[in-house]
C-alpha cells in the first residue's frame, strides 16, 4: 500500500514534527511534505500555539506547486474552525489530489472528519503510515484528547539499588551530567513539572528549561507544587523564575491552620496573607480538594491540569508523592536515571509503596527503551497497555 | 600495521575462542586461524582443560600448508611445558612466518616469553589486534595469573527500586524467563557460583547449568556456600545434582557449637556429625578463617578459590553476603537484571551497607554495558579503573 519513498517522506515529515516538540504544546507536534512524483515541493512543521499549522505552511512553500501533489502528514489534518481555520480546507482549496496521515487525531469527537471531509472533495486519503512514531510524537495531547487529563511521567535519578537521596536528604548527585542535561531535554517537552513541598523544602528546585542549546520561544512548562499547608516559602528560586508557577493547596484558604504558620517563626500568622505573600511572588494558589489522607487530592489535580490543557505533565518528586501516584497507579510512564553507584538500605527509596504479600501484587510496567546517557542508563518503563 | 583481513581474521578467532568460553576453566579460552596469504587453511579452538591447545588444534587442520603461514591467535602461545608442550614449538616447528597476538598472557611469570621465544626462532610477531576483545574473553583467568584470586561477579535480580525479594522472602519470580535464561550462560561461563547459607535455606537453590541447550562436555561451576556455622541441610537440592559442593564452615569443625544443632532439632547433636552427613551427601567442608565479626573470612575464601584453579566466581546471593561483598570491595563486576516493577520499601534491598553521610563515600562504578533481555535490562557494572 505504500512506497518506500511515502515511508522515507513521512519519516523526514515525523523529523520536521519533533522539532516543534518543546514549543507547541498545548497544540500537537505535526509535520507536513508536499511532494510532485518523488520530489518534494515544500515542508512545514507546526512552531508553536497559536501559529499556522504545519499544513499550510508546507503548502505555501510549495506554491504554485500544490495542484495534483501529494501531501504526507504525520497527524490527521483538523477540520473545524479553531484559533485557525481548517487545515482540510486548505488542502482542499490548493488542490491536492492524495493525502497520506500518520495517525488520526485522538479527540473522539473529530477523529475521521477530517479524512472524511477531504475523501468527500474527491482527495484520495490513506492512514496509518508510520503510526506508531507518529502518535509517540503526541502521546500526552491524545490522552487528554480523550480523558481530559494529562499523561503522567514520573521521573527519578536513582542508584542501582533503587535511592534517591541519603538519609540525610543530599541527593546531588547521583547521576551525572549528561543525564541532568537529558533532563533538560525532558522537561522541555512537557507542559508542566510537578513537586511535592517536601522537595521545593529540601533542594529548593528551578524546575525549569535552561539548557540555552534549547530555544523555547518564551515558553516554560508550568511548575506545580502540591502543598496541602501552604508551606511553600515566597522565597523559592522558583517563583523568581520567568514562567508561571501553580500552587495546589489545601482548600478552603482560609482554613490553612495557623499552627502551620506558627511553625515558620517569621511566616504571617494565617493563611490568607501567606497565600497573598505568595501571589506577590508571583503564584497562583489552587484551593484543592484533599483525599481521605488529607493530602491533595490527585484526582483534582489531573482535572485541574486537564482544564489547563496540559498534555504531559513531568513528575520530579521525592519517594512520598511518587509513591502515591504508583500507588494509585496515575502514571504513564517513568523514566529511570540509573547511576552504577550503590547507596545502601538506609538511603531514601524512590517510591513509598504498600509492602506486599506476594509478587503478582506488584504492579508491572513494559520496558519500553533503554538508552545509555554518558556513564548512567536511561529506563523508559511503560504502563501496560490494559487488557481489551 | 594492521590489514582489515587481519583484522576480520582475529575477531573470527575470538569467536572461536568464545566458543569454549564454558567448558575451558581453568583454562582460558582461546581461538587460533592459519592463513596463507589472505585464505584460511586453519582454525582451531581450545575446548577443554586437559585437551589440546588452539594453536596445535589450528596447525594441524592446516595439514602441509603452515610452512610460510599466517597465524592468528586470541592469546599469546605459552612457552612452557605444562600439561601439554609448548605452542610456541608447535608454531616454530610447523615453519610459520609471522604471528598475530591479541593480548600479552596476563601472568607477569611468562607473560612476553612466548613472544620472545618465537622472534628467537625469527618469526615475525605483532601484538594487540582487537586487544581489548581478545582481553575479555579471559579477564577471570588473568585476575587469577596477576593475584592468584578469582575475578568475583556478583549478580542480583532486582526490581526498578533495587529489591531482591518481598520481606517475606519471596522472590520467584521478580524477573523473566529471558533473563532466567541468561543466568544459565552466565553461570556456564564462571568456575564456581557460590552464594550464603541464608539464601540456601531459604530457596535450596540448584546454582547448576541445566540449559540443555549449553553442552558443557559434563562441567559444572563449583558451588560454594559460605555456612560458618554449618547449618547447610544434607538434604540440600544442589548436593543431589552432579558436580561439587564446598562448604565454607567456621573453623576448627570440632569447635562448632552445639548449640547450632541444638536449634535445628532433628540434626546430629556435634558438627563432626553434621559434617560427616554433609560429606556422606557428597559435599567438601573446608575450616574457614573467620573475620573480626565472626563471619567467613573473605579473603581467606578467595585465597582458596584461587587455589583451586577458579577464574571467574559469580555470587549468587541475599543482601547480606551481597553487602559484604559490595562494603570490602571485591566485586570486580556487578550484573543486575533489573525488572520493570517497583517492590517498595519494605521489600528487600539488594545489598546491606553501612549508611553514607556524602555522596562522594558511595563506591561508584563504570556502566559497562548495557543490554535488553526479554522483558528486563541487564546492566553489568565494573569496578572503576584503579588510578595509575
Ligand atoms: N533523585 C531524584 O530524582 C529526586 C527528585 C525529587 C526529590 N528528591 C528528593 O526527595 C526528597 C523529598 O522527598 P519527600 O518524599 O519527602 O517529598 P515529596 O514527595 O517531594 O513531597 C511530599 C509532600 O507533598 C505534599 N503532598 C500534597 N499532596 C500530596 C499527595 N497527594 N501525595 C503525596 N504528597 C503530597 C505533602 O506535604 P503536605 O501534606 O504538607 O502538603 C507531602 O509530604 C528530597 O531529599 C529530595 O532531594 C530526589
Ligand atoms: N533476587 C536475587 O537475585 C536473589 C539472589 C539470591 C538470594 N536472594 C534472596 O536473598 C534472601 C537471603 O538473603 P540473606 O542476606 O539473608 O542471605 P545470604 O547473603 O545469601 O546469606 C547470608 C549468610 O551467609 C553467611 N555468611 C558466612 N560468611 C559470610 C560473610 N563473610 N559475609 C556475609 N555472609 C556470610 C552468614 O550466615 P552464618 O553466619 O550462619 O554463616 C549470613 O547470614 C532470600 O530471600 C533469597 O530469596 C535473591
Amino acid at each position: 500500500m505504500f512506497s518506500s519513498f511515502d515511508e522515507r517522506t513521512m519519516q523526514r515529515a515525523i523529523e520536521l514534527a519533533a522539532l516543534g516538540r518543546h514549543t507547541t504544546p498545548p497544540n500537537p507536534s505535526v509535520g507536513c511534505i508536499v511532494t510532485q512524483g518523488e520530489r518534494i515541493v515544500g515542508e512545514g512543521w507546526h512552531r508553536k500555539w497559536g501559529e499556522p499549522h504545519a499544513e499550510p505552511l508546507a503548502l505555501q512553500a510549495a506554491g504554485a506547486e500544490t495542484k495534483g501533489a501529494t501531501v504526507y502528514v504525520t497527524l490527521e489534518p483538523h477540520s473545524y474552525q479553531g484559533r485557525t481555520p481548517p487545515c482540510t480546507d486548505a488542502l482542499i482549496g490548493a488542490g491536492v489530489r492524495r493525502v497520506v496521515i500518520g495517525v488520526l487525531d485522538a479527540n473522539p469527537k473529530v477523529s475521521g472528519d477530517g479524512v472524511r471531509q477531504l475523501q468527500a472533495a474527491g482527495i484520495e486519503v490513506q492512514v496509518g503510515l508510520l503510526a506508531d512514531a507518529a502518535r509517540e510524537l503526541n502521546l500526552g495531547f491524545e490522552k487528554r484528547m480523550i480523558t481530559g487529563r494529562p499523561r503522567l511521567i514520573v521521573k527519578s535519578a536513582i542508584s542501582l539499588d533503587g535511592r534517591i537521596a541519603l538519609a540525610n536528604g543530599q541527593s546531588k548527585w547521583i547521576t551525572g551530567t549528561a543525564a541532568r542535561a537529558d533532563v533538560q531535554r525532558l522537561r522541555s517537552r512537557t507542559s508542566a513539572v510537578m513537586t511535592g513541598i517536601e522537595t521545593v523544602l529540601a533542594d529548593d528546585p528551578q524546575l525549569n528549561v535552561r539548557d540555552p542549546s534549547i530555544d523555547m520561544l518564551g515558553r516554560q512548562p508550568l511548575r506545580v507544587v502540591l502543598d496541602s499547608k501552604l508551606r511553600m516559602p515566597a522565597t523559592a528560586a522558583m517563583l523568581k523564575l520567568t514562567g508561571e508557577t501553580l500552587i495546589f493547596s489545601g482548600a478552603p484558604l482560609s482554613d490553612v491552620s495557623a499552627s502551620v504558620a506558627g511553625k515558620a517563626g517569621s511566616r504571617p500568622a494565617n493563611a490568607a496573607s501567606v497565600a497573598h505573600e505568595l501571589r506577590q511572588a508571583g503564584a497562583e494558589i489552587v484551593a484543592a480538594e484533599l483525599d481521605a489522607d488529607g493530602r491533595i487530592d490527585l484526582d483534582f489535580v489531573l482535572a485541574e491540569l486537564g482544564r489547563r490543557m496540559c498534555n504531559d505533565v513531568l513528575v520530579e518528586a521525592g519517594p512520598t508523592l511518587v509513591g502515591r501516584i504508583l500507588q494509585l497507579g496515575l502514571a504513564d510512564e517513568i523514566i529511570a536515571y540509573v547511576a552504577p553507584v550503590l547507596l545502601g538500605p538506609d538511603a531514601r527509596a524512590m517510591a513509598d509503596l504498600p509492602a506486599l504479600q506476594t509478587l503478582e501484587q506488584a504492579q508491572r510496567y513494559t520496558m519500553h527503551s533503554v538508552d545509555r546517557v554518558g556513564d548512567d542508563v536511561r529506563l523508559t518503563l511503560r504502563r501496560r497497555p490494559e487488557a481489551p
